[in-house]
């Protein structure tokens, strides 16, 4: 068994030659089984709201004969109305990496390139490599931390992840709107993927600056990564860009259940409260607990901890803990091969984790 | 309130250049109510088989939590038992939108042009256009049909719905086969989504010709428009070409709910082959109607009927049936602006269609 999907390298004669050398990005394993704790893919250990069980019923379902709305005008009210801006503002896209994808396609051209960190969320270099362009990936500072300098009066469409993955790291408002004021004539694409579990989000800077896209998405804060939304929130002119992508390229792109789904997520704020409250607690927790036990941690400020221990590469930690049923996420990028990023699940999945560790520790330390 | 929704020609300055001219594709309307008879986008009138509103549980809501599998198996795999092929020869898109928008890329570039008819799916020449594709659209034949010479030997990528839309008309196996045969270096494309209401399936021929790719969906005949899924059939290194496409653009294309509602369709047998049975008898009565009210219908392999009457033009008629709470398709095209496409409803929905059609061929009568 394969802790991660690779594509193969099968292709045929017919394969447009520019995709020749492409490498498609490597989700995390979704085993379709409940034999692990899975702590891989940063998904919530909280099941939806009670809304959405409410909102997706047989009534429900069995409409789905009929097409959804390609405007998604409900969903998109509903999220208009959490942010405090206007329906106009607002795209939604099938999972956050389709609202990358079209940005990408929209913005970035032969004479547009774009940039990055070279430790951040992996799609960015793929979507890059698929639509031909220039990318250039900058690296982040010793402590993982990302230069704001490096970003200012770039010449290229800016991407950060913020807060970044797999580091967990924050830029604060300030330091991001110093690259919106230095990069008025691109885009500055702001991933809030994370942002709800102790990030600042820049929507709040939207009315200032006509160059920003922030993104978001449903798969970690509101319990919702199998129903496929994210969403991008930005001035009127850059959302119906987007819609441009979309209705030239699949217009019907959320279907109807997620629709419903995502719009009771939104509605129930206090559901949402209440799972990133227990999240950051449990977070601080487990992240005292590592320390204790010798990591070193980074701060996060997402639903996951990026940690590495003096006595455990990565890659060994991740196998030892995949013996125990436990997955985690390990990359193999140079920089960041000693780390291991570990979603926060509930309290009870965080105890079984500190145990299986203090296991794997003591066994380590027989050998050494 | 408007028939159809028209993207706004607003664009950022942002937007890359070669989108300037875009023109997206413009879906039928999708109402939210159900003040209408809807016989505008091909729905099935049938509710998703029982099996689906059994597979889609609060037990699987509660689920959603969870990334959806980005290989789709448990989908891939009814799909290729039904149709006898390897699992390895299917791949699944968010509605087949997805799939043709995942081919025109793998398959097109700057150097590999594609052609399609002028009369047929509008979005082939939205791909088009998004793609930056030298597209040729080949004149249809005065009847409609498509002249299978024209599309032997032409150096391009082949885009075919068949049964063709909005015509309803159909080519044999045999006659895309020539096309197949006199096009080895290129891509064949038969769109098939309409191909369960009486067209023959191109799927027993992808032994033969590598070049074939064969496109369906579960929104007409399995009474999934709202799940949004689609399907290609084709050789295994087309497939993985088009796995290569959406492991680049967006991996988790595929909901959770949506997997199990189409592996519930495609499982239920019985069920497609009786609303199928019911929509065929149904198409039959309503085209003899029709007829005998002095329309001209076409002969349909589909569950729609392209239908035009000497007194009545296309707009005139659409708009008279929508007064009486009826929306139907028209299509502003020179060639088929006469001419009206009506989807087959229920018994009951057609009766109520050829009543109000009688009323208004009657007041049309007093005015000539």
């Amino acid at each position: 068994m394969h802790p991660t999907i690779k594509r193969e390298v099968l292709m045929s004669r017919f394969l447009s030659e520019r995709f020749a050398e492409i490498e498609p990005y490597t989700p995390g394993e979704q085993p379709q089984d409940f034999d692990y704790i899975k702590l891989n893919t940063n998904e919530s250990p909280y099941p939806p709201s009670p809304k959405v069980l409410e909102a997706v019923n047989a009534e429900e379902t069995a409409k789905l004969r009929l097409y959804s709305d390609p405007e998604v005008r409900q969903l998109t009210q509903e999220i208009a109305e959490f942010y405090g801006v206007r329906p106009t503002q607002v795209f939604v896209g099938n999972g956050s990496d389709e609202v990358l994808a079209f940005s990408f396609l929209a913005f970035c051209d032969a004479d547009h390139p774009v940039c990055f960190p070279d430790i951040t969320y992996g799609f960015y270099k793929v979507f890059a490599q698929l639509f031909c362009l220039d990318a250039q990936q900058i690296p982040l500072q010793e402590d993982f931390s990302v230069r704001v300098e490096d970003y200012c009066d770039c010449g290229r469409m800016v991407v950060l992840a913020n807060p970044n993955a797999p580091t967990g790291l924050s830029l604060s408002t300030d330091q991001i709107e110093r690259i919106l004021q230095t990069n008025p004539d691109h885009i500055v694409l702001i991933d809030e993927a994370y942002v709800d579990f102790g990030g600042e989000s820049c929507i709040p800077l939207l009315g200032r600056y006509p160059n920003l896209i922030v993104v978001q998405t449903f798969s970690k804060s509101r319990s919702l990564a199998g129903a496929r939304l994210g969403f991008a929130v930005a001035s009127e002119e850059l959302i119906e860009d987007l819609n441009k992508m979309k209705f030239s390229f699949n217009p019907y792109n959320i279907n109807r259940l997620s629709i419903l789904a995502g719009t009771a997520a939104m509605n129930d704020k206090a559901y949402f409260e209440q799972c990133r409250e227990e999240i950051l607690s449990t977070r601080s927790k487990t992240k005292a607990a590592l320390e204790q036990l010798g990591f070193q941690v980074l701060d996060s400020k997402t639903n996951f901890l990026f940690v590495r221990h003096p006595d455990l590469s990565g890659d060994d930690y991740t196998r030892q803990l995949r013996k125990k049923s436990i997955l985690v996420r390990h990359f193999s990028q140079t920089r960041i091969k000693n780390y291991v990023r570990i979603t926060i699940g509930t309290p009870k999945q965080m105890e079984t984790l500190l145990e299986a560790t203090k296991e794997i520790l003591a066994i380590r330390r027989q050998e050494l």
